[in-house]
C-alpha cells in the first residue's frame, strides 16, 4: 500500500484512546497495495493493522468488516476487526474511515505445491460454508456489470487483437449466469499474497476488500489462476497437481457438485476476465499517489487467453 | 478440571463437523478446575478450549460466552468463543451444554511483582471499559445474596470463633452496599491461575464463569487479595508497592474516584469473605466426581481476618 492518509504517532496515540488495546509502542507504514493506506500497529497489548480507506465506498465497508468479525468468530484465520468504545468497527482518522484489525502470523508462499493448495481448498470450503450464516449482502462489487464498466474504460488502450479477445470473452461469459451455483459471501481475491502460512499450515486470510456475494465455485477460480499455474513466468497453464488438490481440499469439505463442474471453465475464464480489466484499469488509467507499481496487465491476458483456449480444465472425478 | 462427562476423539469429532475450525488432532482433558469439564482440542486450524458446562445454569451461560465475544472483539485477550455453523456459541455435546474457544497462549504467574501487578491493573481498567458497551446482564452470582445462601450452608461446620468472623462480616457488609461506585461486567475470579502472561504482558485472562456486573473495584480487591500479599504463605496483609502498582496500572487507564476510595478497604473484605464462604462450600460440602483437593479455606480466613483488623489499606494519592 502506499500511504495517501500520513498518521503520525501522536495522532494514533490520541485516536487509540478510544479503543481498548494498550498503549501505542510502533507504528510502520506498509507499502504493498493501491487501494487503501495500511500501518503495522503495535501496542502493549497486540498488532494490529490500521487501514485508512480511501477510495471505497463508505456504505460497503460494514460488509466487509462484519464479513471480517463474523468469519473470525468461526475460526477462519481473517483478521478480526476491533470494536472501539464505542462498539463500532469503523471511525474517522485523519478524515478518512478507518478500522484497526488484528494482525495475524505467517508469510505468504510464493511457489506453493500442492500441499499448500489442498490447505487452500479445504480454507475455502470451510469460509464458504462459515459464511453461509452471515446476514451482510454486497453483490461482487467486480462482477458482471463492473467488467462492462470497466472495459468501456481501457479498450481504447488495447491493440486489435486485445480488443477482439476482451470483446468475445465478454460476448462469451454473458451468455452465462449460473443462478443455480450456491453462493455466498466469496473472498474474490486470494491471491497468494494475500494467505499467510506457518508451519504448512494458513495462518491467515487477509484483504477481504473485494469481498461480495458470488458463486462459491468464483473464489476457486480465482486462486487456481493464481496458484496452480505451472509456471507463473513462462508456463500459465493450470498444473494438474496443484488444481486437483486444490479442487480436493475444498470438496473434501464441502462436496463440489456437477452443476460447478460445468460451470468451471467458465469461472476460469471470468476469473482471469475480472483480473485482467483491473489491471488494465490500474496500468492504463493509475491514480494520483501510488508508489507501488500496477501489475503487468499481460500476465493475466495470457491467463485468459489460455483458459478461452480451449484445453480442458483440470477437475476431480 | 476434573472430567465430569469424558468426551472421545471420535464424539469430538462428528460435534467438530459442525465447526468451521478444521479436523481434529489432538484431544486433551484439563484437570485443574472443579466447575466445568475441559478438555484442549487442537485441529488442523488452530488451539481451543472445549468447555462442557456441568453445573452453571444454563440461563447465565449466554451473558459468559457472549461477554467473552464482546471483550475478545475490543481487543481484551479473553478466550473467543468459536460460532458454530448455525451462528451458536452453545451447542449439546453428550448431554451438556458446551463451548469451544481460542486457546490463549501464555502462563501463569506465581510469584507476580509490581510490574505485574500494574500490567494487570491495567488490563482489568481496559476490561472494565470495553465492557460498558456490552448489552448482556447478570448480576454477580456470588454477591451479596448468595453469601447469606452460602453462610447458612456453611456455618454449622465452623467453631466458634470462624462464626463470630463470620457473622460479624456479614453484619458489617451489609451496612454498605455502594449504589454510586460506578459497575458494569466484572471478571470477579482473576486469581493468578486466571491471568496468562508472555513477556512481561498479559497475554490471556481466562475463566469468565464467575463474571457479572457488579462495582468494578470489586475485580481489584479480587485480585489485590491475591496478587499483592507480603507472602502468600507466611504474611497475607497487602505489600505496598504491589498494591500501589495494581491501583495506579488501573488508575492510569481509568482514573478511580473519590468514591471508590473510600469504598476500597470494605471491597477488599467482600472479597475475601466471598471466597472464603466459596472454599468453605468446596470444602465441607464437595460434590461428587471432583478429583482436584478443595483450597483451604483458612488462607482465604485469614486475609478475611487481616482485613477486617483494622490496617489501612494501601490507596493511591
Amino acid at each position: 500500500m502506499s500511504v495517501f492518509t500520513p498518521v503520525s504517532e501522536a495522532q494514533l496515540a490520541v485516536w487509540l484512546a478510544n479503543y481498548s488495546v494498550g498503549d501505542l509502542t510502533a507504528l510502520e507504514p506498509i507499502a504493498a497495495g493501491i487501494e487503501n493506506t495500511n500501518y503495522f500497529v503495535t501496542t502493549t497489548q497486540g498488532r494490529y493493522v490500521l487501514t485508512l480507506f480511501e477510495r471505497l465506498p463508505a456504505s460497503e465497508l460494514p460488509f466487509y468488516l462484519n464479513l471480517m468479525a463474523h468469519l473470525a468468530r468461526h475460526g477462519i484465520p481473517s483478521p478480526a476487526p476491533i470494536a472501539d468504545l464505542s462498539d463500532g468497527y469503523l471511525a474517522q482518522l485523519n478524515g478518512r474511515p478507518a478500522a484497526l484489525v488484528t494482525r495475524l502470523d505467517g508469510r505468504s508462499v510464493e511457489r506453493p505445491g500442492p500441499a499448500e493448495c489442498a490447505e487452500l481448498g479445504a480454507l475455502l470450503a470451510r469460509m464458504h460454508l462459515a459464511g453461509r450464516s452471515y446476514a451482510g449482502y454486497l453483490e461482487n462489487p467486480r462482477g458482471s456489470k463492473w467488467w462492462r464498466v470497466a472495459a468501456r474504460a481501457v479498450r481504447p488502450f488495447l491493440d486489435a487483437e486485445r480488443q477482439a479477445l476482451l470483446d468475445e470473452e465478454l460476448r462469451f461469459q454473458a451468455l452465462y449466469r449460473f443462478p443455480d451455483l450456491p453462493r455466498g459471501p466469496i473472498h474474490a481475491d486470494l491471491f497468494r499474497d494475500n494467505a499467510l502460512f506457518e508451519d504448512g499450515r494458513i495462518s491467515g486470510v487477509i484483504d477481504f476488500y473485494f469481498a461480495g456475494v458470488d458463486c462459491w465455485l468464483l473464489d476457486c477460480a480465482v486462486c487456481a489462476n493464481d496458484w496452480c499455474l505451472i509456471d507463473a513466468e513462462t508456463d500459465r497453464r493450470l498444473e494438474q497437481a496443484k488444481t486437483l488438490a486444490l479442487l480436493r481440499g475444498y470438496h473434501a469439505v464441502r462436496s463440489l457438485t456437477a452443476l460447478e463442474r460445468g460451470a468451471w471453465p467458465v469461472l476460469l475464464r471470468a476469473a482471469a476476465l475480472r483480473f485482467w480489466l483491473s489491471r488494465l484499469y490500474d496500468y492504463h488509467l493509475p491514480r494520483a499517489g501510488v508508489l507501488v507499481h500496477a501489475h503487468d496487465p499481460e500476465h493475466l491476458r495470457d491467463i485468459l487467453a489460455l483458459r478461452a483456449g480451449g484445453a480442458p480444465a483440470p477437475w476431480i472425478d
